[in-house]
């Protein structure tokens, strides 16, 4: 089955100690998409400017991305971040951002996009997000990423949205601030009261968490000796995750999810070691296998 | 077969937003001794003061814990920490450290000591960690655990002790600091040429890594809704870990080292749930079988 995935396609521009950047292809959605396509039939929800350059349309092409949703404003600026990443990798600040196209964008779906079963609302905000789903009438899963961001300046709006997903997808400070409590399995239990059945927290290089109606599912990550850039790996992962639902036949979303987290963890890992999707793109799904097993021996005893 | 723990037996006063816990008894060798307890025979070097109460001599021997090794300084002080948790229960200081009968200290072993197969260098200088393995002579496992003070003031002394143990056991931010590597992975294998086979990577809430000759082993922490005090959860977590190993008939220790690891972090678990050694040593054998079979679960994917 197919993925819908609405979010950000934007441009990054990324200065570490080592090296600089520019203009990378970026965005929740570029970063999800990609990584669910290597699972699943993909359908990009997106705007860019008419400064979007013709070879990143073509890498969604690449992989086989419906881009029917991808709406091109030629006049307008594509939405564009700067970032730096400090030496450890782990703390970034924002140097520059240009919402261009982005701000006050009303995504309008494609007739045929209504159907789509499995829909991820990466990362964007809670208006965009409602505008999508209000568009849909048969999604089967739902997922929604968010930030903290959205939790500072549209509250209202992303407690709305989460009684309508089915999994929200957060990292560990964000489900703290979420609902005012330090304890991570302690927040999982709140933020279920706010709607979503399943919640997944993020921890980076620390693995992720899995809470929903069969209890927790503690997730690794794959370790990595050298992390070029994690930007877009939160949104690899979840790609990589909801694609690998789709593409499942047969069983419940329950009995798949375990194994879902694990896919996308091992695409997030592929993210990390290049800049933008330097690397994503570069990956085989012999690749990704080999991995996913390397995880099973990593965690068993 | 026995475990050997040699560490500090101190008084620990526990300040936290909701309580003041004056005088608990802590220190690594208590905690990791009564860890080890559960699983087997275990002998505890260190030393304590003419003020180290009864009851905290009563409580050892609930544990079965052998004695001899305890030396009594009728007119000295007990090693004395003080410390206060902030509200979320990670981030804690030092208020103060009386070092009484610690300062200087000079381990002498009881006869038969010398030939016991494991043996845990908990937490405690290098110097007095050097002169435990001095006076051994039949050793099967040594653990050597450690902390960034002993980097900063007695660096010459750790590294040569890495030459002497097959195990060393820090958190992430000691292995960081002691290489000089930013990335926990690559961390490792510089540890490794510093001398020990193995290296497990404290990660609290987050698990911990092992490293050895087999590769990597990726072990889960038991999910806490709530923590009282993580005083000495690592001195349980290796304590477990070491007296789960020699309780072990036949096979390597390369063998069991996996499920060890898991046994520890499930002692660490009750460790977290009382202050000082208050819900340690009320758990049960089948409690700590609970929780492993718990983590069972909880990985598998």
């Amino acid at each position: 089955m197919s993925v819908l995935v609405v979010g950000t396609t934007a441009l990054d521009s990324i200065k570490t100690p080592k090296s600089e950047n520019p203009r990378l292809l970026g965005g929740s959605a570029s970063h999800a998409a990609v990584a669910a396509s290597f699972f699943a039939p993909t359908k990009l929800v997106g705007v860019v400017g008419g400064d979007f350059p013709a070879k990143y349309v073509k890498l969604y092409e690449k992989h086989g991305i419906c881009l029917a949703g991808l709406e091109r404003v030629k006049d307008g600026q594509t939405f564009h971040w700067s970032g730096e990443y400090e030496v450890n990798m782990n703390n970034r600040r924002t140097l520059n951002t240009v919402l261009g196209v982005i701000d006050g964008w009303s995504p309008k779906l494609p007739g045929d996009y209504e159907s789509t079963p499995y829909v991820l609302l990466a990362n964007i905000s809670p208006a965009v997000q409602h505008t999508v789903l209000d568009q849909l009438s048969k999604a089967k899963f739902v997922i929604a990423d968010t930030m903290d961001l959205w939790m500072n300046i549209a509250l209202p709006d992303l407690l709305r949205l989460l009684k309508r997903v089915d999994c929200l997808v957060l990292n560990d400070s964000e489900a703290r601030q979420l609902v005012s409590e330090d304890n991570v399995p302690a927040a999982l239990a709140k933020i279920h009261k706010l709607g979503p059945r399943y919640v997944i927290i993020k921890k980076g290089e620390h693995g992720s968490l899995l809470s929903g109606p069969k209890g927790l599912f503690v997730a690794p990550a794959y370790p990595l000796k050298k992390v070029v850039d994690p930007t877009g790996a939160g949104d690899s992962f979840v790609g990589g995750l909801i694609g690998f639902l789709a593409a499942q036949k047969g069983g419940s979303v329950d009995s798949h999810l375990r194994r879902a987290i694990v896919h996308g963890a091992v695409v997030a890992s592929f993210c990390c070691e290049g800049f933008g999707l330097a690397r994503t793109t570069k990956a085989t799904k012999a690749e990704i296998a080999g991995r996913v097993k390397e995880l099973e021996k990593l965690v068993k005893f």
